[in-house]
């Protein structure tokens, strides 16, 4: 089994959904990461934290395995996050971002993990993902995040960034806006070709696909498709993406070959943990599951999408 | 091997897309979906075309083996729609809408065809769709359609004709209106409470589900997704779901028996016949198919899905 060292933001978050509402909740897109990738692998989040980020958060990531050592704390408050859904709850609506100490985040990734086999840049400024790169000397797959904000002004630095991921976990929205282009297969091989070997296209409750460059992996370029389970009742979507990330990057993890039959199985487990994530608020539902829940779930996937 | 009775438009389309303009091309809801069943089963449409209607495009639907006895002409001009798709493609801008001789379709189902076992009571008014179904006294299994115009206007009308329905195939806007839910497997839910043992929501690119009232043909309400396929081409949308509908009620009278396998594998006809509609312009590429060809994209559909 190989570690996961990961790159990204812990934080609070204030959410409000038809469903309730929680004040200062556990967060950040790094968080809902390594939660989802510790039923798979150890990880090793890379992040900062303020004063505020007190032993129950980081409880909530030891008991999970998650080691902290990546995890620096400075004077001053944590990243929070604040937004609500409503109707579809498909998009947030963001009442207040207060970066904090996330403003001026500098990743030093500690030398005992630098070695790390895997490696998961979450969406941060591009030129950090680069420089998290260069530091994880031994990492021998790439995945990477990015959002609207980076593509829109920074595009320079994400073309850098981008040459340097593996794969590349988006939605359909950043797929277009990267590839330029409405069509999203067509956006797709856009996005491969700046560098990605694979590219992951996350469609929210219809599932997600993933592209291959062709030759990438050697295993040719023929697309695969993972559902999302219809759920009727989606307390908080906040995180699934970064569950799905989690348990995609956790499974090839626990895997360590990175084959076709890996990369499939790896999309059903990131919908598996982005299905469990948004079933209540937070990271919630992502602390306390077994793998046997997990398994079974999977199942349900396989049951969902599989003729006889 | 059953034959199908389907009413619904039988019209001319004038199309643009990016990929080019088409006048007064053979399309209707009713000819594309004929032309995706013809391929697994008899079908006979019910439907009313105007002098215009000549021996060109009855010979389409001839060499498929389509029964035109039910196809009635009338003095006067076949319905002519006119519309383009931009962008995305997903949605149709209307340009016109001449109704001609359809705005009086009274459906007249021959005597010889009363005893069809399978029915497809295409997009029209909901109280026609009642009338087709007491006329069409042999059917067994009654699958229809309906659309966001009936929805809003003839509601109480619409409530009547989902009680005859055995499966519903309409798509997700639809789905949210009639359920009048957001959250998409809650609404099938309010659906399925109206009448119909199941329920297709066809998601466009991404695909259709299918769900299940519970003891629903004895086969449990776990849903079931089908995928759509990544097109970067898609040259014209016109008719994909009425061509998904051909497939999926094609497919079932093929095989007579309606059992949870032989639904799913339906949902995945459906998707194949509506992934080869929108390759070309009207109902170009459904008019020159061959089983074969049908079968390799079947294939296609399942390595897409399947895990190893």
């Amino acid at each position: 089994m190989s570690a996961i060292l990961a790159v990204g933001s812990l934080a609070f978050d204030t959410i409000e959904t038809p469903f309730g509402r929680v004040e200062k909740e556990l967060g950040g897109s790094c968080t809902y990461f390594s939660l989802a990738a510790s039923y798979f692998a150890e990880v090793r989040p890379v992040g900062v934290v303020g004063d505020d980020f007190g032993p129950e958060q980081e409880g909530v990531l030891r008991r999970r395995g998650v080691r902290l050592e990546g995890v620096e704390r400075i004077a001053g408050k944590t990243f929070h996050w604040g937004g609500e859904y409503h109707g579809s709850m498909n998009e947030a609506k963001t009442n207040f971002t207060h970066l904090n100490v996330f403003e001026k985040f500098q990743p030093k990734v500690p030398a005992e993990f630098a070695a790390s086999e895997f490696l998961f840049l979450g969406n941060i400024q591009p030129t950090l993902q680069v420089d998290v790169r260069r530091q994880a000397r031994g990492a021998s797959l790439v995945c990477g995040d990015t959002m609207n904000y980076w593509i829109n002004n920074t595009r320079a630095e994400l073309t850098e960034a981008l040459k340097i991921m593996d794969v590349l976990l988006i939605n359909d929205a950043e797929a277009k806006a990267i590839g330029n282009d409405a069509n999203l297969p067509r956006a797709a091989l856009k996005v491969l070709a700046l560098g990605p070997k694979a590219l992951v296209i996350k469609h929210g409750e219809y599932g997600a696909t993933i592209f291959f460059r062709e030759g990438a992996f050697g295993i040719g370029r023929h697309p695969f498709r993972a559902p999302a389970l219809p759920l009727d009742a989606v307390r908080d979507p906040t995180g699934a993406g970064d569950s799905f990330a989690g348990g995609f990057v956790g499974y090839l993890a626990s895997q360590g070959a990175v084959t076709r039959e890996t990369l499939k199985r790896a999309m059903f487990y990131g919908g598996v943990m982005g299905s469990f994530a948004v079933e209540d608020f937070g990271t919630r539902r992502l602390q306390n599951l077994t793998r046997e829940q997990i398994e079974e779930r999977f199942q349900i996937f396989r049951e969902l999408t599989h003729l006889g």
